[in-house]
């Protein structure tokens, strides 16, 4: 799958510099390229890469050009541009059909152009739109639906009545429409409330590795277009993801929590149940959020590493945050009153 | 599985009001609901909903009945009533049998009125009693025993030995039985110590989408009868929680602690090994538990989520806290010596 | 595999004390060993168990020999030295060969000292060493590779290329080689970028249930010799792990991180992407790590666990923090100029 660099940059609606009738095969870091690859340069520590690589061209800005050497295209959104690129010279072929050692119920509605791999389980009433790839040993249970050319990898499991749109990603391990963790309390012992919502996943959606995502209790859990999941996330029944917005792995949000449009939510944060945040909302690594966000912006909670000595310290002195506030205010009065 | 208002309401102890001749065919919210659904009401922010609610009938208590003009059911708790009423009219119904496309060794025992699903693997040695049903996918390894009525969704692996108790639900994706992570130390080499032990769950227990559950090193790891946990929590080797106690998605528990019974354990907390946690202790979403916990009550560590920038001069001054401290304290000195 | 006190003590290295002839068959606890079964000892709490234990003979270092009047192996690191036994007295044997349930393409290289279990699916183009096990329901994609010895649990999912060497054990649901989150930012929309590196697994490495380490986007995500990662931890694209690191469980560690040799990482721990972390770094439970650590030594962060009452009032004075700081800085200066 070869382009030459001015048919690539002609792709990208980029600028071709340097020898533009040569071949690209594929793309590779600056540091292990090859002379038939492409190689890509958004700024920061790898600019000595740059200097030394052995690409055969570099997808870059404007404002880096001379920093190389070699041959170019340049564009306005290096990264993007390479996304693009990479994508054109990795297409994803499947040959259609179901694998005889996958188990699919008789009514289940298969496009012929699908896919279905070995030691898949595919139950009754789903329905599996065109160009759709199931990889091996997946379980799909009773009326899911999976859109166009969506794909499942290994050993996804998509719990009944689960919908999942076109294009999307679903990667291995991940469960999709397990029961919500609702109860009622009854003098002491947990009574499980049946949890009859759906999982209903949008258009372009990812969802990384070993996700969870929790069925609604009475209405549906919901994941807009477009959102990206990374790895080891857990969504809990009710709740909205809105478009377009992407959360990083060990992400937890409790149940009923409505997200925002175009967030992002870096890894480990805590979100708690019943909340709202708003679009463009911005969340650093490993913050806990217990109450809504109102307004766009950035957020964060948490202390910073010390050496363990010096933190013993400052941990114990947090548990005397109040008295010392209030110490302080004794001490101000004090003064000033003098 | 039609009941009328009437019938419902004597099922859960509760007083009907209005239509007690209404046909109830399943629940719903109180948006969604339509005039033969029930749907509940526990108060707070649903209160516009309940007004203007399509639903048939509606359980709530007594205190909240005039804020609804359709049926009722009121009872003392609505939210038990209604987990049992949609209990009711949701039954789980499943065909014995075990499906061709299993894999069952010979000597495994399984209950005729047992369910086994397609590409499940059940080892040798295997008990699988009455009334229990194995979805789809499941490995379950040598000599592991599951107890009357119990369910594994689809994905489930249960290492060899496990023993699951009656009436719990293992959902897809939980892991129970691993190895726990316990090593000696050789010169900087890890040198693993076989995990020999096993995991007995009790009965009544739920157990959340990609849960892991470890094996323990000697002695078993111990869950107790009535515990619910959410998917993605992590329990280490010899964890031993009591009856009665609800785990929120997210936590994990090092090795060799121990949890009282009827505790509750919000979102993402992590505790650390070889501690006690007492009866009736509750401990508020990410808080990190660091020592033993002698008295019940509620439990909580953590700092508040700002926006980034005003959090940045927080984070750096957590540095001087006891600096600061110390500061504090000399200059009150200073002023009593005046 | 039974051995007598005399011959398990010349195998670690030790000096076997009392009966030397006693016969060993197995080890256990020191609360539920019997006459056959070897215990060990390495101080703590556990005295009184010591003091009462119906333990055949007991493992345990010089300084703790008069705390025992059972028969003794006295050795310099008890822990390893009953790993060592234990290990010894209960041999992983297995039958080789490939179940006649599972699903194995013809060009797919598989030694015949190996076992393959029901239900897995083995892809075109993997090489399976001698002495492999892997068992039930796993899935090992296109061209991996599986080294002299490891052994995989059920349920275990490898994406295409991964390389595993010599010796390791990967727990079950662990997926290895799951796409890297890689995207570029396309006027709000994500645009994936084709994750097109390998993850290479060293030997001697143990990888706990659920956890995911995802495949290098250009280059590989590497995993050096004798490391041990427990449960449900997430490695993310292009994260380099230096021998001998051990790593407990619900770590996330974020992309193209580099973590050094002989580190201990504890659990829940939080480490962004894009750091370096030195060799000998040890850091504590919880803790979140946002910047690079150039020397060894022990790091922390988070603050204590307090009655939810005490802890709420503390909680409201980090916002406060900073202006505390300099309130006081203030008065310091007011003083001082008197």
């Amino acid at each position: 799958m070869s382009h030459t660099l001015a048919e690539l940059a002609n792709y990208v609606g980029g600028r071709a510099e340097g020898d533009v009738t040569c071949v690209i095969d594929n793309v590779a870091s600056l540091g292990s390229a090859g002379s038939r690859h492409l190689s890509f340069f958004t700024g920061g520590k790898h600019k000595d890469s740059l200097a030394t690589t052995g690409a055969g061209a570099v997808v870059l800005s404007a404002k880096h050009a001379e920093l190389s050497s070699t041959n170019l295209i340049i564009v306005d959104n290096p990264l993007l541009a390479f996304a693009k690129i990479a994508q054109k010279l990795n297409p994803q072929e499947h040959l259609p059909g179901i694998h005889p050692d996958a188990t699919v119920e008789s009514d289940a509605v298969i496009d012929a152009t699908a896919c279905v791999g070995a030691q898949c389980v595919i139950a009754s009433g789903v329905q599996i739109e065109a160009g759709v790839v199931i990889s091996a040993s997946c379980v799909i249970e009773k009326n899911c639906v999976i859109g166009k050319n969506s794909r499942l990898h290994a050993n996804v499991t998509l719990n009944d009545e689960t919908t999942i749109g076109k294009n999307c990603v679903i990667h291995s391990g991940a469960v999709i429409g397990g029961d919500g963790f609702g109860m009622a309390n009854d003098e002491g012992r947990w009574i499980k409330i049946p949890q009859l919502g759906r999982v209903v996943i949008g258009d372009d959606v990812e969802v990384g590795a070993n996700t969870t995502i929790d069925r609604g209790t009475l209405d549906d859990t919901v994941i807009g277009n477009g959102v990206k999941l990374d790895n080891q996330i857990q969504i809990a029944h009710n709740v909205c993801i809105g478009d377009h917005t992407a959360i990083a792995g060990c992400v937890g949000i409790a149940g009923s929590t409505s997200i925002g449009r175009y967030c992002t939510i870096a890894g480990g944060v805590g979100i708690v149940g019943q909340i709202e945040i708003a679009d463009n909302v911005h969340i650093t690594a490993a913050s806990v959020v217990t109450q809504s966000i109102a307004n766009s912006g950035a957020y964060s909670s948490g202390t910073p590493l010390q050496e363990n000595a010096k933190w013993q310290r400052n941990f114990v002195r947090f548990r005397q945050l109040d008295e010392t506030y209030k110490k302080l205010k004794r001490i101000e009065k004090q003064i000033n009153n003098k």
